[in-house]
């Protein structure tokens, strides 16, 4: 989470702190906990001061919580707070809980404007403001400014320090104001050009800077910005924009096209993480779920999604019931039954897997959406096929009984293809909707999959048999 | 796919393409089509040549095969072949199989070498030799090195062009080189720095080399590049690496520290992205698919997972069957049968994401495995108390039988602890044993969850009537 203006690399030769498979070493953990059961800050302060943030925060969300709180309180003032946009919301939240306003507005001033932010938006208002307070007040504008854009907003997740410059400079001009200025951002990438009013006006990289004689124009070498983004968007929307364009980072502006911060690539892949998380939690049917919440948010989370779950099966249950007396007159239907109907749900998921993926990314449209409909629909009758064979010889042999074969083996060509059709058609009306297809589309293609297999199945026995 | 050193913006003004929902406008595409279909080059490129790489990608992947074929013939030396990096592989390999050799080689020149790369992995051997042959000697060994490496490694993905400077340097000629040398890489965001052996030994940010006096020399500011990435390193390691440390980019060395290219972030973003959409896919039961791929191979790549679920699927089926005198008793059990296996695959299902995200992302190791075991296993027991009695109740009252509702409600909760159990141990195990738990989890958890939920509602029903 830290900006594009941390170094690119960490600058100091620490040790390597992790085993073979990515966790903390068990010495170096040894080494940490000791320090802290003997109230050590002097060890601690030596053991843990070579670390990048990163890996500060993964030796936090690997110690105890009472321990967490004792290295921040022991580290004092060498604690760098931008370890803690590296942690799960529930062990930051833990940490400052703890800490007096005082000290996190001192330790928020250290960080980067969207470190800070990032800290500061989790905690309830009237924390936030007491903070705020005590922040000087140029730096609390800047950080206002951040917090009064929406959640998970470009503006949300830029970095208020830029540089910048007006048009009619000249490279020599730019070179020594850099060299003279000691109040830069830690790292920038490109320079910013603007009018007296702060509106964007093109933006130059460092590179082209460094290619130019003395007397260039600025005005001469910068490129146009063409991908701005404006304060207000979305950070999925803005992350889609780097990814198309190749962007490393972008102007952040506001409503007046005025210059107000830079997004950067790191806060970006932050983001793509997110959301791919989030797909694939939701396709699981958990929701916004973290490693570290409690057994009580877990199973409330998660009890929604199974209750919904419940009542399909129930559906479900009531279709079977339809043929009470079938079943009565020959169990082997009660045997089979859940073959068709587990076919139907995998082949239903897979469909609806590629579906929700191909929604999010943007790969499936109104162009190619006609003949993706068509491979799924042959698809689904091919494996509907092969499978119709397989189950059929499979019963046949079994039960002994011919027709048992032949009904199970229509049942599962036509639940085959009811699952391609459920496992393209519900994720698309869902978008069409405005709903998430990653997060509602399962239950309904299972609910599909299981009616129509149980009721291909039952039903075409009934007929067969005359039962 | 494109390098870093491509232009942070589209420096063209050109229109946008992109309609509300993220497809190519169809305006825009009728004036395409319409140019390809009258053969008129001259309008083809006037109407494309605004178009940023990706977004040539985007409108190739929406039209018609033919039509590809004829837009790439019709533009010839205009049009910018890194556009098939943009592309699915199916596309990019129907584009280049009818262009002559010849052609590709030229084009492959004006590249990028990692795009270059990108595009000749893909080919047969004996083509990608003939390509290869007739490209220029010093840019064929540096393609050649880079195809070298193993497929999705570093190496592979590199770009190997880069600014390198001796340490004994100082600033103002370090200024000056880069002024006075044409034949520098299109986009560069720092300068490493190498003893005569080619030897890594530092790196220096372009912000730092802008901020130093012209006498300041490079050995002193130069920082340590602890994050040199080897060559052989698989990408996904190596994305990690970026991520960890908030990387923009990083040297690549060979087996002897010596450079050989640099990662860029924007290599990595994708890298990120396909991972991502690995997990997904996989967890879905869909293999490697793309949206491209034709029905056959779509099918075969699904029929593998449908057959070990039939497997599975007549697994469960046998346990039903060891009751089959059991439910011809008591028709109901077969009813409520399925409801107790699919809450059970659900609570498993979700159980199991959790898991294998935590695995994906590192953040499950063997210091809170503990911790998350317990958690797991509480949240069963609370959700399989919760809906032991929802469904108890649905079942007394459906079938006036209250010894059904017990029989179901024990059921379920042994079955939902059960799932909790199977998925969390079930990756973790395929984990440990080196097998990619997003590709075998699923199958699995449920084939515990539908034994355990059939055995143990019908075994304890058997028991509780007597039959």
């Amino acid at each position: 989470m830290a900006g594009a203006d941390q170094p690119n690399y960490s600058e100091t030769g620490g040790p390597a702190i992790y085993a073979e498979d990515g966790s903390i070493r068990a010495d170096y953990l040894d080494q940490v906990t000791a320090a802290i059961a003997a109230g050590n800050a002097e060890t601690l302060g030596e053991v843990t001061a070579p670390l990048h943030e990163s890996e500060m925060g993964d030796l936090l969300a690997t110690l105890e919580p009472a321990e967490r709180q004792e290295l921040v309180a022991l580290l004092g003032e060498s604690f760098d707070y931008s370890a803690l946009t590296e942690v799960d919301e529930a062990i930051r939240l833990e940490i400052i809980t703890v800490l007096p306003n005082e000290q996190i507005a001192l330790a928020l001033q250290e960080l980067e404007s969207d470190d800070a932010v990032y800290i500061l938006e989790d905690m309830d208002e009237s924390e936030q403001a007491d903070i705020l307070a005590r922040i000087p007040f140029t730096e609390r504008i800047r950080l206002r400014r951040s917090l009064d854009y929406p959640e998970e907003s470009a503006g949300r997740r830029m970095q208020a320090d830029f540089v910048a410059v007006p048009p009619y400079w000249n490279v020599g001009q730019t070179i020594d104001y850099l060299r003279d200025n000691a109040d830069l951002p830690e790292r920038f990438s490109q320079i910013f050009v603007i009018d007296p009013t702060f509106r964007l006006v093109g933006a130059v990289d460092l590179d082209r800077i460094l290619r130019e004689q003395r007397d260039g124009r600025i005005e001469e070498i910068m490129r146009e910005t063409r991908h701005a983004v404006p304060a207000e968007m979305d950070q999925e929307e803005a992350a889609q924009i780097f990814e198309r364009y190749d962007l490393l980072s972008a102007a952040v502006v506001d409503e007046n096209e005025r210059l107000v911060g830079v997004l950067t690539i790191d806060d970006v892949v932050d983001v793509i993480n997110e959301e791919a998380q989030e797909d694939i939690l939701r396709l699981g049917g958990v929701g916004d779920e973290e490693l570290s919440d409690s057994v009580v948010e877990t199973t409330k989370s998660r009890f929604t999604w199974l209750l919904v779950n419940l009542g399909t099966a129930v559906l479900a249950s009531v279709v079977i019931g339809l043929f009470d007396a079938t079943i009565q007159q020959m169990v082997a239907l009660a045997v089979l039954m859940p073959i068709v109907a587990s076919m139907g749900g995998n082949a239903g998921t897979q469909t609806m897997t590629v579906t929700v993926r191909a929604l999010a990314t943007k790969d499936l449209d109104i162009y190619n959406a006609g003949r993706i409909i068509r491979r799924e629909l042959m698809v689904g009758v091919l494996n509907g096929a092969l499978f119709a064979l397989l189950i059929g010889v499979v019963a046949t042999v079994w039960f002994s009984t011919i027709g048992l074969g032949f009904v199970i083996a229509i049942a599962m060509i036509i639940n085959m293809v009811s699952a391609a059709l459920a496992g393209i058609f519900v994720p698309l009306i869902l978008d069409r909707l405005g709903v998430d297809p990653a997060i509602a589309s399962s239950v309904f293609v299972t609910t599909v999959t299981d009616v129509v297999g149980f009721f291909a199945f039952l039903g075409l026995a009934a007929l067969w048999f005359g039962i």
